[in-house]
């Protein structure tokens, strides 16, 4: 190992709305002395996520935010490159919570697991074999049960979990069909993703409900929502009997400190009799290692496609998340380090 | 039997909103032949429900709506009266799809059940017995999940349904909060089913939020809504992790032909995990029978209180269903004929 410092990305301000450049500072911090049962390891990919936005969000969420002046919250991948800890050794590619830093001392509880497809790029632990991948897979299994035949409806249907989900539900037997925004990702969601039809909600005059109609005779049975807003208010409008709504996130919504209001979902529930759960993959991790053997046995087949939107260096960070609700990007967003 | 004429209240005009006394007539009509298979039913008592105004709307619902110039759907109870069907004979106690009208004749299939415990009162075939105590056991129980020591939470605490979802959930070892309208029936929530607490919505200066609040300091693990609108956008906002909402009626909600809107509800069921889900009892029609046999011994050992509010003969049916919706009633409405 040659680093002789760690050079880290804090959280220097509490932002109000999405996180910008300015409320991340790059620091350099010694390499830490490892304790006892701890594990170092060299970040080689780190994660970007639409989900930190609530991370770092003073307002009640899943997890306490980060703290001022603390490392970013961040999964990343990496190796292994000095073990106190006789569960990991020296080489070994792992995938946790080491943050947005170059290097991390981690306890075994940090990490998620040791990475065993090393056929396959180490990427991929972060994407499609990460939480957005093992996240499609358990949220559509699990809460959405789906049955050969049915129709999935998918919002943010080119993004890194929508992409995933659309694949995984046809892989399984249904039809699916993606909401999106732009002709590259429509055309993307039915070229490379398998959708038999892709709607693209910012197209000029487009009725949603009538292209929802078109596009789903049968009614939606599961509708896979990563968007909530108007979006979601027209496909609940489309809910087949005993259909199941899978929230998975809330990207239309540019924040919750003023409530936004929307159409009351309760009488498309009750009179289809359908169910609405939210999915958070924290919950159902002993269903982890079985979803990526599934995953990768996928993508080796050449039944999954995934893309990449990989940013160089860790002076990427600090904008990337800002980027993300630009829509800038188009796959699961990484920061690479070198080397 | 003694009957020459059966009198019927017939639907004269389709309301736009609540039906009123000037949208029924009341016809007489022969007394019908019976063909093979059919059973020749004298009523006793017969139902009205909140729910009968989905029945008679012209908009997308469960069934189709009551024609123009037929007999009003109603569930009622009574007594077979002459029988061409060899499981049933003259002197059976039953209940199921009569309608609004002195005598039916009837097929099999429209009759839910035959009454077998005659030694509680008929009338509770129809309340507590009936689909208003199935549906709060079946809702609650299968789509609720109750956990002894749960906080349940009940909206129209105190009508037909809601009362009954209480006690059940007290009986289950639950703590029980109920949300009812006017002193009168907080009362009610608290002394006669058991609730810990009863918040009157309609209180001068309340602020729902708080009271909730104080009266569910670990949350609301199960929100049994029978309401919709501004009580539930309160209750949601105090949902616990892995709550489940069972939607089971949208009495607060006047009309769909102008969507109402409301606070977004995705973010408290995703930050939540939790679980919002429409109950109709007609999808759970395997579990009737055990359902009554178990309120039936609840009622029998004294554990199940319930109220009705009995109008007599079937002149008064044309107003009843106003009368719900005016609020008039302190438990479950029947229309009771003679002899």
């Amino acid at each position: 190992m040659t680093l002789t410092t760690n050079r880290q990305v804090t959280l220097a301000s509490r932002p109000t709305g999405i996180a910008q450049a300015d409320n991340f500072r790059i620091i350099e911090a010694p390499i830490p002395n490892l304790e006892d049962g701890q594990i170092l390891i060299q970040n080689k990919f780190l994660s970007v996520e639409p989900a930190m936005r609530g991370w770092i969000a003073d307002t009640s969420n899943y997890s306490p935010p980060v703290a001022i002046g603390a490392v970013m919250r961040s999964l990343a991948s990496g190796h292994v490159i000095a073990s106190r800890n006789a569960d990991y050794k020296e080489g070994d590619a792992v995938t946790g919570w080491f943050g947005w830093q170059e290097v991390a001392a981690v306890g075994a509880d940090q990490i998620i697991r040791r990475i065993e497809e090393t056929d396959l790029p180490l990427s991929l632990s972060l994407g499609a074999l990460g939480l957005n991948g093992v996240t499609a897979y358990l949220g559509l299994t699990r809460l959405g049960r789906p049955k050969a035949g049915e129709t999935v409806l998918v919002s943010t249907a080119a993004g890194s979990v929508g992409s995933a989900v659309g694949q995984i539900a046809n892989l399984l037997g249904c039809r699916t069909v993606g909401i999106t925004g732009g002709p590259i990702k429509a055309a993307l969601c039915t070229d490379e993703f398998g959708y038999a039809a892709a709607l693209d909600y910012r197209q000029d005059g487009l009725d949603l409900d009538a292209a929802l109609a078109a596009a789903c005779p049968d009614g939606v049975d599961i509708y896979f929502d990563n968007t909530a807003g108007a979006i979601s208010d027209a496909a609940h409008r489309h809910l087949a009997l005993h259909a199941r709504v899978v929230l998975c996130g809330t990207a239309s919504i540019p924040g919750w400190d003023v409530w936004p209001t929307g159409a009351r979902v309760e009488r498309h529930l009750l009179v289809k009799r359908a169910t609405m759960a939210g999915f958070l993959i924290f919950d159902h991790m002993d269903g982890y290692g079985d979803a990526v053997q599934r995953l990768a046995d996928w993508v080796r087949a050449g039944n999954l496609q995934y893309r990449e939107d990989v940013l160089d260096g860790l002076e990427a960070c600090p904008d990337a998340i800002a980027g993300l609700y630009r829509g800038e990007n188009l796959g699961k967003r990484l920061i690479r380090l070198e080397p």
